[in-house]
């Protein structure tokens, strides 16, 4: 049997072999591929396969390991014209482990292995750099005793420290040859104290405990704790890899740099980035000298810089993404060290698409798949100016994206009251709730001290398109002293401060802000995804501004109207109010036929902004005590009407007995959704009748999509069916009005028993959010203030069910329910329209689940359209195109 | 082609042609079968195939149907020796309907269906009773109309009023030939005016018209609603039987009566009943007539009685249950009219299972079918005195079953003390909570007025064996004045009253009360249920003095302890509380030190009672507020100390500003269950440490199994089990337990992703309970009291959820966790420890889904082996045995 073969040179591989050779060994392989062995500093890759084996072994190399190694070594050799330990001209080489997956918890670099007291005088002679050749050999010694042996980095500093202070000088720059010999000295005596062992002197053994220590770190607590959490089998194994060193520093004739293909901030299609002569790539990224631009290049070696011109060029080509690249000039040669897809601002991304589609560098499709649809977002807000500095008070979550400036007002009214005036304010709340709602209409951006990305201040500033920081827990907010209080500083009614929703950052400076960004790259990129996506984008709104809105930002319809948010407008919240204090029937279609009008009203400014587009209008679905003031809150005024013999005081108990009434222990699976329909049908009515009365008015046809909530028994809906068709027949109100009936599906039971739902159902539109509640247990306003920080601190779940989607839990819910109700009811047409219905990852999966349509908050409506085209091309082949 | 057979005979038909002739005329003809056809009233069955071929045809008869109904007839008229329409001895019949299952909606019942103005002259002669013939005649004409032509009711009521008006008579039973005769005409009248038609004198065409009325009935409005919601298919059809009438009044050799084939009472084996001479079967049971003893018809006809106690013994062997049947005699001609298996109470159910088994009439395995297990629980529990009058002062919902009388006490505090002075006394809240559980123990019975089945002091009630009536609404409980008041009565603190938890009925009369009644055959039947159940059946107890019962009651083990109860002992709240308001580490883990021995000596007394049988305890799994004042309570509080200057108001404060941080909006879905162990470990740890302590003390070796609660992640599990081990390795503290770890599956995700959970379980145990709020988005507190209610009344649910197990939603997702959990994880144990454990359609559904065990309160132990038993016989064939 022939000897398996555990050692690939960088030539043999190619980014293919990504599974033997790990992410690090195929790269190199395919930069040496591509541009030729003489272009990148050469070296092997020791497989994954020979890890495995190690293991099973028991920690012992398999046969023929060795002997490969040690062949591979020769041919670097030869081919380098160095050897390893060599007096004259050492060959230094840099070992790194490398898996599949990029990995924490694995080890990370040896550099400059190969020195000892003999080839580091060969080292100095070679370079002309004493001090450069001690300082390789001080963190050769250093690297190995930390990385290889394991022993605690602070050892090794604190005698560095000893060093600095014992020769008077602040930085390790600063430490001469003498110091930097006797610290060396030091760190072999460490090495020795520590392990029981002499430091290796011999640059064969050093190898070989090196390639040990890159395969005993699989095997690390932190490299198995992090693959249990993520599902990677313990057989995979790394690989190792060992290349040789390069510097940028051996005089004038070398140098080291970064270079983007392209610019990286703009996109335009000229390479750019930073160089250094004489300098290794570290000191080009430190900032501790001032870095040139690129393109001075061209003066200091003109033949390498047409080189590297054409490298990049290549590179782009082979990999079909702008690439980030390093490199490093070793006395007059140019090697590549690294390259990568650049990362890049939305739009630069764009620009790039387009250029290149153009270029015919990349199909359409392809372009599509360089493009990160959450950067979009960005684009469509006013931003921080990036070049502008500024102090930052606070931060917070980025809870609704986009940049404001503004007084600082503490009540909703007060908001309202500015924006009357003219003046433009951010709203400091600790918490929001739906009285406040009015004051986010009011302000320019919204701030609060607590709650996460979905607590109700970052939910409705996301769907009005307000900037919003929330949680920013470090602001002590006393709303009755109207003050902010933050490590000192004092912020007052009335004081401007700034927030940056993008990036969760508040601040009292004045800082520029920076208009939206949508330019011809952005709609050409946007109507490229429309001809390829299969998923419908619609958008979540509630008033006429943001139906247009939603429109001009691409949305195929309104997918979700929450027209409670209808009656939180200030000034109809008294007729609300009665309504719900109301006793009996009748005096609740008293105060109802006072809402009809206004709801009327609302629907003609929906159905009139969408143009005949369909328009889905969800009946009312929050408990209705969340209209009345809070119960502890109004315990305390009793209680102190009673006390201070107030006028107010039987007003007030009529209010309390009311909400007392009303009061449940778990609003969220209290009487709210069609619970309320089948109790107070009177309000469902007067909804219905104001929709069907809207929908004759406008000169385009309207297609309502009447849609009941919390539905868990199909006789709810059939139920609920009855009264909408009951209410059409009356004075003739249906005629004429092309209108469905459908049903939020958002509790499990209504997952389970879909089939029979969907027989009285023209349409599903999955509520992700209340299902994400009721399958995970998960009260949203309590876990993302409580538990779920913790439960992403402690590795039990790596995002927040309330940004990406649950898979194994609600995703497994809402296949299941459109698979049942398909098969009961062919052509039945499902959506989405929970916070989910705007996040990437979450429209790959409903692209994948079948879905027809996803629907989020109008400004999100650019980012799904490029993600559902980005779910159809990755999944094309699948069958889900 | 032959014509299809449309009529049965009942001497051809038999109980398996139900689907064909529906019920009714399937237990006639097989009435007819065991007993002879001289025994039953001679008539004919048209089949339900018949109804549905008349419905597809638009309402018109099927070829051959009047001819085979002609021919039925005059076989009919050939065997009873008399004629349709005949002027000397007319044959009269009635007609009803009879679908596969019985059916609100569906038509009635016509009698003397025959009668004309000449026919009539004859059966007066006939009967020498000529008041007789006439009123038999009024009440057909105002039949006829009613159910075939759906006259009014109320017109015909009307003229009776009128005519007993005019005749200055208060009864119907007083009202003169002469009166009936006229109404008669005024009934026809009523006819010929509301249909256009004049009233049919043809006996033959009023058969064809009832006939097509039963039909046309199948699609009337009631039983079309009724079938949607019950999902019986429309084309069941329904049919309709034509029998002879029969007299009992036709003089002192006719009469009628009931009778049972055993003393319905006690189920001692002799015939009991009730019989009047010369009377119709309406006049036994209407009271009008005081009933003769059955056994006293041996003096009045022996010859009859004799054949009346074979023909009970017949249909008994035949049936093979106890039977309740109706007779008539007709001049000296014995005919039985129906039977049906009895309804009994417990005592007598019990008995007639023995008893049958030692006749041989049954098997164990069929006696056990003839048992109700709810019914049981009335045995275990004292009860009213059945013969005791009373006064209902108040009826409330049937809670906890039992009976107590005792003085009235307000709060938790006063009942502790009172019963510490030796005194029995019920407590009375409006609701009960947390704060209220030492009160349970300490009190006789519990009786709220609001609240439900699933209502807290329900629960807690149930599961201690207190009798316990909540929900009473009528009652107005002043807990500040200390007083109940209702119609006008006011109950003061201290005064006696007594509820019967059972039937729900409280009173201020001093009721007796009758003891529990296990006796042998008790006992008997649920050695028989042992002997053939494959269900395990465990008890939820949290108490020594709960397990000892669940134990003598037959449990196999304790299926739940739920460690918050244990803190919820009124000396224990302190210690609680300080642990809860602990703000580090440290502080909390001392104060729950000092909870430590508490905790432990409560599972020594738990694993002593139990014996070395399995103890399933599951850690704190509350949200911690419950075990802190109630927000709105202490906002009064405190704004009431605030004004008042009150000392305690700091304290107050930082208690409010604790719970507060606490408050959630939905506790139900918020920071409780494992959340609480991955928050606060070292309440876990301790708990865990008391568990194995307490193991290791007595005699008899421990199987303690600790479950987690609320494990919606895999990884949950997985920290918790590492919690749980690193405890076991202090101090050796696992060393010789035994003991296994695994987790309660009561959310959605759990079940979806049962399979990853189950790697790391033991065990599942099912929460029904929450699972049945999450799935449906229920919660019990607000649902019970406001929605569910009004959901039974609309015929959304057929009974509650919380009740008896919701098949399609929580029923599905328990059936799918524990398919995928079985699957993963081989030899998994499986049980279910919600209140379903305890209700016997949900044990037949888990009996089913391959359960393991099913855990109930200790009380619900008996039934819960009954029905584990029948549903083992039920299923016996679908090998689920």
């Amino acid at each position: 049997m022939p000897t398996t073969k555990w050692v690939y040179d960088f030539a043999e591989g190619s980014r293919e072999m990504r599974a033997l050779l790990g992410g690090k060994g195929a790269n190199l392989a395919e930069m040496t591929r591509v541009l030729g062995p003489e272009r990148v500093p050469m070296g092997f890759t020791i497989t994954s396969e020979a890890c495995v084996e190690y293991m099973r072994a028991g920690r012992r190399e398999p046969d023929g390991l060795s002997e490969q190694v040690t062949e591979a070594l020769q041919r670097l050799e030869r081919r380098s014209g160095k050897r390893l330990g060599d007096l004259e001209d050492p060959l230094l080489v840099s070992v790194r482990s490398g898996a599949r997956v990029s990995m924490p918890g694995m080890m990370d670099t040896i550099l400059n292995l190969g020195l000892n007291d003999q080839s580091l005088l060969g080292l100095a002679r070679r370079t002309h750099n004493e001090r450069f050749a001690w300082d390789s050999y001080r963190r050769f010694t250093q690297m190995f005793g930390n990385v290889v042996r394991g022993i605690a980095g602070e050892q090794y500093e604190d005698a560095i420290k000893a060093a600095k202070v014992d020769r008077g000088v602040a930085h390790d720059t600063e430490l001469d040859v003498e110091a930097l010999g006797q610290l060396t000295e030091t760190f072999k005596r460490i090495y020795e104290e520590h392990t029981g062992d002499e430091f290796p002197r011999d640059p064969h053994t050093q190898l070989q405990l090196a390639i040990r220590a890159v395969f005993d770190s699989w095997m690390g607590d932190r490299a198995v704790a992090y693959r249990r959490f993520n599902h990677i089998p313990d057989d995979w194994g790394t690989a190792a890899n060992v290349q040789q060193m390069v510097f940028g520093n051996k005089g004038e004739t070398s140098g080291s740099g970064v270079a983007f293909s392209r610019d990286e901030v703009t996109g335009a299609p000229e390479p750019s980035g930073d160089f250094l002569a004489n300098a290794q790539g570290e000191d080009v990224v430190s900032g501790v000298r001032t870095p040139r631009d690129l393109g001075e290049m061209k003066q200091w070696m003109p033949g390498l810089y047409a080189d590297l011109l054409d490298i990049l060029k290549a590179l782009e080509h082979h990999y079909k993404d702008m690439q980030d690249t390093e490199f490093t000039v070793e006395e007059g040669r140019l090697y590549m060290l690294q390259t990568r897809d650049a990362k890049r601002p939305a739009q630069a991304a764009t620009r790039f698409a387009v250029d290149a589609v153009r270029e015919g560098l990349l199909t359409r499709e392809e372009a599509l798949m360089t493009i990160d649809p959450l950067g979009l977002d960005a684009l469509l807000h006013p931003g921080f100016d990036p070049k502008a500095e500024f102090r930052v008070l606070a931060t917070g979550v980025n809870a609704s994206p986009g940049a404001a400036k503004g007084e600082v007002v503490f009540t909703a009214h007060d908001a309202v009251q500015a924006a009357e005036a003219g003046r433009g304010v951010i709203l400091v709340r600790p918490f929001t709730d739906a009285d406040d709602v009015s004051g986010f209409h009011a302000a320019k951006g919204i701030l609060t001290s607590e709650g996460g990305k979905a607590s109700h201040a970052a939910l409705v500033a996301r769907g009005m398109g307000r900037p919003a920081v929330v949680g920013a827990g470090a602001l002590a907010i006393d709303v009755k002293a109207k003050t902010i209080s933050v490590d000192g500083t004092v912020i007052h009614e009335g004081d401007r401060i700034a927030i940056d929703g993008s990036r969760g950052r508040v601040t009292i400076d004045d800082v520029p802000l920076v208009p939206t960004q949508i330019d011809e790259n952005f709609t050409t990129v946007l109507d490229w995804a429309d001809a390829v996506r299969r998923l419908g984008v619609r958008a979540n709104a509630d008033t006429p501004a943001d139906a247009q809105r939603a429109r001009e930002l691409g949305a195929a319809g309104i997918g979700l109207c929450r027209t409670e948010h209808m009656f939180m407008v200030e000034d109809r919240q008294p007729k609300m109010r009665s309504m719900i204090m109301a006793r009996t029937v009748a005096a609740r279609r008293e105060a109802l036929a006072a809402l009809l009008p206004l709801q009327q009203q609302d629907f003609e400014g929906l159905f009139e902004a969408m143009a005949g587009l369909p328009v889905t209008i969800r009946l009312l679905d929050p408990p209705l005590h969340e209209f009345l003031p809070n119960l502890a809150d109004l315990s305390a005024q009793v209680e102190h009407a009673r006390m201070a013999g107030d006028d107010n005081l039987s007003e007030l108990e009529a209010l309390i007995a009311r909400v007392d009434e009303l009061h449940e222990s778990n609003p969220m699976l209290g009487t709210r959704g069609c619970r309320l329909g089948i109790l107070y049908p009177e309000i469902y009515e007067m909804q219905v009748e104001a929709i069907l009365r809207a929908a004759k008015a406008p000169a385009d046809p309207v297609h309502p999509e009447i849609m009941i909530p919390l539905v868990s028994y199909e006789h709810e809906l059939e139920l609920m069916r009855e009264l909408v068709a009951r209410v059409g027949r009356r004075e003739g109100l249906r005629e004429g009005v092309d209108y469905t009936v459908g049903t939020m599906i958002e509790l499990p039971r209504a997952c389970t028993s879909a089939d029979r739902i969907a027989r009285h159902a023209d349409f599903f539109s999955f509520g992700t959010n209340d299902l994400t509640q009721t399958a995970l247990g998960f009260s949203r306003d309590d876990a993302e203030l409580k538990f779920v920080p913790m439960y992403l601190d402690r590795k039990i779940i790596d995002r927040s069910p309330f940004e990406t989607i649950d898979e194994a839990g609600v995703g497994w819910l809402v296949q299941l329910a459109g698979w049942l109700g398909r098969e009961a009811h062919l052509g039945l047409k499902l959506g989405i329209c929970g916070e989910h219905g705007g996040d990437p990852a979450s429209i790959d999966f409903f692209h994948r689940s079948g879905l027809d349509y996803v629907s989020c908050s109008p400004f999100r409506v650019p980012v799904a359209r490029i993600a559902a085209a980005r779910a159809a091309i990755a999944h094309a082949s699948e069958g889900w195109g």
